[in-house]
C-alpha cells in the first residue's frame, strides 16, 4: 500500500494534499485528496469523507468549497476521492454523465466497466485502510457528505453502513437514482437490467428498509436547474417520513447547483458533522 | 456602456456574477466578476478590487479564495477584472508570463500590444465608471488588493492613486518588476526599453517618491517557489522604510504561492480593508 504524493500545500495551519495509489480494487491508479487539520499533528482525528458530483475530480472540493477553514477549526480530516478511474475504456467519454468522472459510487458488474469501475468497494474498503495506514485518521469516527452524484453516494453509504459513518449530509443529492434519468442510465450501464441490484444503491429504496436513528442533513437550492428532473428530494423525504428516518432538510431560496451554493453552507455542514464526530 | 451577463449565482446571501463589456480602452470585449454582498440590496456599498496573477482569469478569485463569506459579513463589493484582453494577437500564447493572462496592469506602448493591452486605464478609468453605473458601488470608498502579478497591480495602483484607493493589500506580490525576470520581460515587451516609463509601474520605485500615509498590508509565504527570484519583498520593505511608508508585513511559515495560501489569510485581508472602507 504505497502512496504517491502529487502535491502538498499549507492551508489554514494544516496541509492540503493530493495523492495517488495503485488500487487493487479498481485495477488502476486512483486519486484522492486529504486535508489534515492542525490538530492532526498531535494525534488521530475524525475523518469526514466528501464524495463529489459529475465532472468533478479529487481536486474540486479542495479548490472550491472553502471547507478547510472549518475542518481546521473543528479538527476534522477531509478525504475526497476522485469520481471514477482515469484509465481509458471504450466509450468512457461519450457523455458527461457516464464513464469518466461519473462512477456513481457502485461496483459495476457489466463489461468493460466491471474490471475497474468499483468505486463503492474502493471507497468503503480499500481506501479507508490506506488512509488509516498513512494518515492520522481515527477509523472509529467517520462521517460522510457529498454533492449531487456524491450526495447519492453519501446517503447510500450512510444508510448501508450506519455504524461506520456516524454522520451523513448532502448538498443537492440525487436521492432516487432508480426514478431519474441520470441514475437509470448509470445503473443500466454499470449494473445491467437486474433492478434488485439497483435498489442497494438507491437512497429512497434503502431508507424504507434501513432507516438510521440519527438525523440526515440535506441542503438543496431552489434555483437548481436539476431539481425537478434529476434530484426530486420529495421522493426521499416522503420515504424517510414513512420509515421514521429524521431528515434536516433545508431548501435554500435562489441557490443553484454549483459550488457557490456549497461554499455558502459548508460551515453549517462541517458543524453538523463535528457535533457528531467529536 | 452595456453589460453582458455571463452568469449569476446566489452566494452567501448575495450574488456572484460574471460579466463582459465592449471596452473602448482595450478595443475588445473584456471580462470581470462582481460579488454583491447582501447589504447591496439596501444601498451602495464600498468596493474592494482584486487583481489576479499570471494565468488567472476573472473567475479564479471568485472560485478559489473563499472571500465572499467575509465580503458578505462586512458588506463589501468585490470586483475582479480579467488579467488581459482575450482577443488573439501574434505570439500572445508563446509564454505563460507574457501576453494572454499576463497584462501586468500597464498600458502597452509597443505594437501590437498597444492597441489592446491597456489594462491600467481599463481598471482605473473605464471599469470603475461601468461598475458605478451598473452596480450599487460607492465610488468614494474603494480599496485594492491582489496576488503576485496582481499584487504588483494593487501596490502600484494604490501608490499612484492614494485618494482613490483608501486601503491596499497584497498576497505574494511582485514588488520590484524592474529588478526581476517577470517584470523585465513584461515591461520590455509592453513598454519598450525606455526605463523611465517602467518606473511608473514599479512599486519599489514608486514608494520612494510617493509613500502613502496609511499602512499597506502584505502576506508572503515562506515556501513560495517564486520568493527569491521573482518576488523579493525585501527590496520593497527597504524602500518603504527609507520613505517612511508603513507596511504590515506577514511572512507565513510553510505557505506556498497558490490559493491554499490565499484562502488561509483572506479573512484577515478583508477585515483590513473593511476597517478602512466602512
Amino acid at each position: 500500500m504505497t502512496l504517491r504524493t502529487l502535491g502538498e500545500h499549507a492551508c489554514h495551519g494544516g496541509t492540503q494534499g493530493f495523492y495517488a495509489h495503485e488500487s487493487r480494487t479498481c485495477g488502476t491508479e486512483m486519486r484522492f485528496s486529504v486535508y489534515r487539520p492542525p490538530q492532526a499533528q498531535a494525534g488521530r482525528v475524525p475523518v469526514l469523507w466528501y464524495l463529489a458530483g459529475l465532472t468533478c475530480t479529487e481536486e474540486t472540493f479542495a479548490t472550491k468549497a472553502g471547507a478547510q477553514r472549518f475542518a481546521a477549526q473543528h479538527g476534522l480530516m477531509l478525504v475526497a476521492p476522485d469520481t471514477s478511474p482515469r484509465l481509458r475504456l471504450p466509450g468512457d467519454d461519450l457523455a458527461w454523465d457516464f464513464g469518466l468522472a461519473a462512477g456513481f459510487y457502485v461496483d459495476a458488474t457489466v463489461a468493460p466497466w466491471a474490471a475497474h469501475y468499483r468505486t463503492y468497494s474502493w471507497i468503503t474498503a480499500e481506501l479507508p485502510e490506506l488512509i488509516a495506514a498513512h494518515f492520522p485518521a481515527e477509523p472509529a469516527r467517520q462521517g460522510v457528505m457529498g454533492h449531487s452524484m456524491g450526495g447519492h453516494g453519501a446517503l447510500t453509504l450512510g444508510l448501508r453502513h450506519p455504524d461506520r459513518y456516524l454522520s451523513v449530509s448532502a448538498f443537492a443529492p440525487i436521492v432516487a437514482p432508480m426514478q431519474v434519468p441520470w441514475g437509470q442510465k448509470a445503473f443500466a450501464g454499470y449494473l445491467g437490467e437486474d433492478r434488485s441490484r439497483w435498489a442497494e444503491h438507491d437512497a429512497t429504496a434503502l431508507v424504507v428498509r434501513r432507516p438510521r436513528r440519527d438525523s440526515l442533513r440535506i441542503d438543496q437550492g431552489s434555483a437548481d436547474t436539476f431539481l425537478e428532473k434529476q434530484l426530486k428530494p420529495e421522493l426521499f423525504l416522503a420515504a424517510a417520513e414513512q420509515a421514521g428516518q429524521p431528515v434536516e432538510y433545508h431548501l435554500r431560496e435562489g441557490y443553484d447547483h454549483g459550488y457557490y451554493f456549497i461554499q455558502s453552507f459548508i460551515a453549517e455542514h462541517l458543524a453538523f458533522h463535528a457535533q457528531r464526530l467529536l
